[in-house]
Order: C-alpha cells, then structure tokens, then sequence
C-alpha cells in the first residue's frame, strides 16, 4: 500500500500517554522528538510500545513554516 | 511569542513551487525532507527562498503513527 | 505497514484535476463521493489515473459531525 | 447554511466514548465505520446518541489516498 | 444541520484569488481578516463573492494558542 | 520567529478544562468564543491560565466557508 502522503519521519518510540480516548504518543527522530495526539485505539490495535521502530506521517498542508 | 505548536523540525529550504494560490517548500531536516504546502503569500510575506533556515512546524493532532 | 489512520474508504478514482502544486481527486465509495485535495506530485508518485482502485484516508480528528 | 466542506457521509452513530475534554463518535456508513473525535461539549451540545442518522464531514485538504 | 464545529466566524467576503483546484477567500471579521485556502469547486458551488456575509468555520482541534 | 501561518485573532482565555492529554482552552475575541484543543503539557510549557492575552492562529487550509 502507498500513501500520498509526503512526510514520513523514521524514528523510535521513547513515551506513550495514554488517556481513555486520545494519547500522546512522543518519538524520538535525528530531526528532535515529534510528538502525536492519536486514538488510544489506534495505540492499542498497533500494539505500540517504548522503543518501537515507526514513522510519524504528515500530510503537507498541516505543515506551516516558520523563519528566525 | 512562544506557541502551543509542540514540532518544530528545523531545516534548510530546498525548493520551492509556486503557483497563484498556494506553494509547496521543501525542507531538507536531519530527518529526511519534510514537504510543506502554504500560500503563496505567505511565501512572499516570509521572503522565502533556497537556502533560508526554517522550521517546519506541526501541530501535535496532524501527525499520524506507522508501523512497519 | 499498519497506520495509526482509523478512516480509509475504499473507491475508485472518478476524476483528477491537476494543477502545478496540488490536484483534486475524486473517489466514487458506497457511501458517495469524496474529495480529496493532495500534491501533484503525490499524483504522480503514485501515478494515480482514473479508474485506480484506492483507499481515502482519514484522521479521526479531521472529521466533524453534523446533526439534520 | 451551506458549508464549503466537500465530504459529507452519512450514517449512523454506532458508539460514542467520551472523555472530560474530548470525545470518539464512530458512525456506520455504507462505506464502512468512519471514527470522529470531537470535543465532548459538541456531543453535549448536539445530544449525539447512539442511533442517532448523522453526517460525517470532513474537509477536501485533510483526505489523503492510498493505493494498493 | 447543525455542526459539531465549535468555532464560527461572522464577517463579509473581502478577497477571492481563483486558480484552477483551490481558491483562496478573505473573510474580514471584528477579529481581524480570516483567510481560507477551499477548493474552487466550492467557491462556485456557494457561489462565493466579494461581499457576501460568510462564517469562517474551524475545527477545535485546528486551533492553537500563542502566547506573547 | 516570524511563521506562515495566516490567521492570528487576538484574545483573553476565559477557560480552561484540562484533561490528562489534551485540553480544551477558551479564547474570547472580538469576534466571539474561539475554542482550541491542545495538549496539556502544551498549556503546562506556556503556563496558559485564565486571563492571559493570547492569539488563537489557523493554518489558512483549515477553515472553511459557511453561507447563509
């Protein structure tokens, strides 16, 4: 299966919380840590976990850009 | 001004496609490129251009979990 | 590859309106039609043309509820 | 009132988990289950309730595609 | 219809820039100008035009805060 | 820090609900109640309380048009 979506950033999982509907899932990428707010469904049919290998996917028009 | 936004990849700017409404940029990050699209007038307010060292900023909800 | 995505609505693609940064595809699904709007170049990665059987992909928390 | 939002699916609410803040609507469309999150003050406002025949929009820029 | 949409805001058509797939529209508000990136099937659907009293409608969870 | 984002309305946070992961802040403008859904280490890292003069900001893609 491919996706359209554009941004897939490879990284490991250092932190989940979980919350009975939503959690934050923290992954620890070369780029700094990205952090996701995903269904705590989703965590659990994934089975995710700290220290698993996965991607954090964005797509491009939720991308803003900001210059110093 | 500090903001709620909690993914701030920073990164180099590498391309930049414009046309009438909105423009994609590409952001080369330790983490691979990240893909932006935003409008093309906020591409002229910026002064975007190849080169610039950017942030691409994230809002938490946008960003999805794969697992290989 | 598992996604943390909840939402993917099997179709097939009816129309694709390409411009130079994003293009409008349109997907026929038993539950009517979905548009979505992706990058060009996304189009063409995945060398998407009318008739492809695909999967639209939703965010939980893009999708809001209306009440009649 | 007309709204821009280019998807709307119907459907019927089959489960509603709420939590303090916010809340997951999962709709049974003849496409499939679509899962929302929403803020639990909207399924207050809106007295969403199983059974209860709704739409499920969403907005053209946030369908991604994937293809098989 | 009612929305679960938590935020909507009043104000008068100002600007539309039309390309081929998405449109940008400018909503002046009591608050400040409000600028929507929607398709150009919409505009024309709605029949979008300077003048127009709209509402600028946004997702609670596409909202975040910046403190000065 | 200048970004691309195009909407920014300036407030007062009239509330404030908190969750274990995301919380729902209020935000009264000139243009009327702006509700946002952040995560709570978000409004812990600004020290976010009712009171605080703050901007609500939008990503331009994210709103869409209402019409009477």
């Amino acid at each position: 299966m491919e996706s359209s979506l554009r941004n897939h950033l490879k990284g490991k999982v250092v932190e989940i919380i979980k919350d009975s509907v939503v959690s934050e899932v923290v992954v620890e990428t070369s780029a700094g840590m990205i952090t996701s707010v995903i269904t705590t469904r989703s965590v659990e049919r994934l089975k995710l976990k700290e220290g698993d290998e996965v991607f954090a996917a964005i797509k491009a028009s939720e991308v803003s850009i900001e210059k110093p």
